[in-house]
């Protein structure tokens, strides 16, 4: 599903499904927006990525229309059918060794969630940390502070793979040896808890190695 | 000058000349914008980044009032050491093999200018295409096109290392062979003239390189 020149993505998805253009489209562009728009793997956002959806009504079940229940259920399939694909993107990643999970709770809003979320996967000290399976929280907290989002880092908590490392912006003791080893998990979680109100966001990306950029840099146009 | 760890710059600069510190900070605010902020080596700016200047007027040389003609020549100076300075910072990057000096000509403003330097500048294709001497002008065009800033990409022409390699967002025909050559030297200039306005910007930037990965994941905090 990746093509290292400008990670071009084409994602089709097909139902049998009985349900109006209108609630398809509807229910893809809510299930995109937590998924396929929700991951990262350099930052550098294709000129074609595609969405498409196709359903043709032959499963005999009753019509899904907007207004009823069925609708939620169809939606939530839709999502998590989306979020398998779209993190098999990253899991595919040039050079990647682990996907990362970046969730930021406590952010003034969902957009400075977001926007914290995004620089903080998009940044290459963090995810070269990330690579040497390095608890460097530094990088993260410093990553979220670039954002253009105000905010009191003094009440910043920092969860990498579980652990609580960073407590009120300033560190908080935990073993560097189980902290590394927990990292060079295939999956590791970053949560970062602002506690400055009720925004949340979540991104994924992967580690940063040297073999994304002998990928990236050794094949000729 | 660089710190591994997140970067940090401090640059401490000292004259002899006579201004008040009115027209001191003028001036060096005025240097900063294109010299040291307009450079990026990973685009994770430091939590502490400072420049500071200093003045005793032991010269004996007339007072610089920002009024008189002097402020101008001084302005000019201050500017030139500023950039020596911002440029052996690039020269230093993490790994870096070259230095890449980035133009934006005929944007929609300044501003826009600045946005599409930057974002081509911090593009990890762009610069491990660069690291590879790849004259892959599509990765620096798609970057501009992700910058946020609405232009027709089909009046944009693109000169790498002083050759013409795109006309009108199309490819020019040049010889690869030579393009790459050219762009295996310390200091390679690119140039994105867009056609569609007088904004202009300049950054400067380095390739990366496996190396900028080995230094950033290996040692631990």
């Amino acid at each position: 599903m990746i093509q290292p020149n400008m990670a071009t993505m084409l994602a089709f998805l097909a139902t049998d499904a009985a349900i109006s253009p209108a609630s398809l489209s509807r229910a893809l562009r809510s299930a995109v927006t937590g998924t396929f728009n929700a991951i990262t793997v350099d930052g550098d956002t294709s000129t074609n990525d595609t969405v498409a959806i196709l359903a043709n009504g032959e499963s005999g079940a009753r019509r899904i229309a907007s207004e009823n229940p069925d609708f939620k259920t169809f939606c939530a399939a839709l999502e998590k059918v989306c979020r398998t694909l779209a993190l098999k993107i990253v899991e595919d990643g040039e050079g990647a060794q682990r996907v990362i999970e970046i969730e930021v709770r406590g952010a003034p809003s969902d957009r400075a969630a977001t926007h914290i979320a995004r620089t903080i996967a998009n940044s290459p000290l963090v995810k070269t940390a990330l690579a040497g399976a390095d608890p460097n929280w530094g990088r993260i907290l410093a990553a979220a502070g670039r954002a253009g989002v105000p905010f009191d880092f003094e009440l910043v908590d920092i969860k990498l793979a579980g652990i609580l490392v960073c407590r009120r912006g300033g560190e908080y003791p935990f073993s560097e040896h189980v902290a590394h080893k927990k990292m060079l998990a295939k999956y590791v979680p970053i949560v970062v808890e602002m506690h400055s109100g009720k925004g949340t966001a979540r991104m994924w990306t992967c580690d940063f190695t040297g073999e994304y950029v002998n990928i990236n840099a050794s094949y000729r146009t």
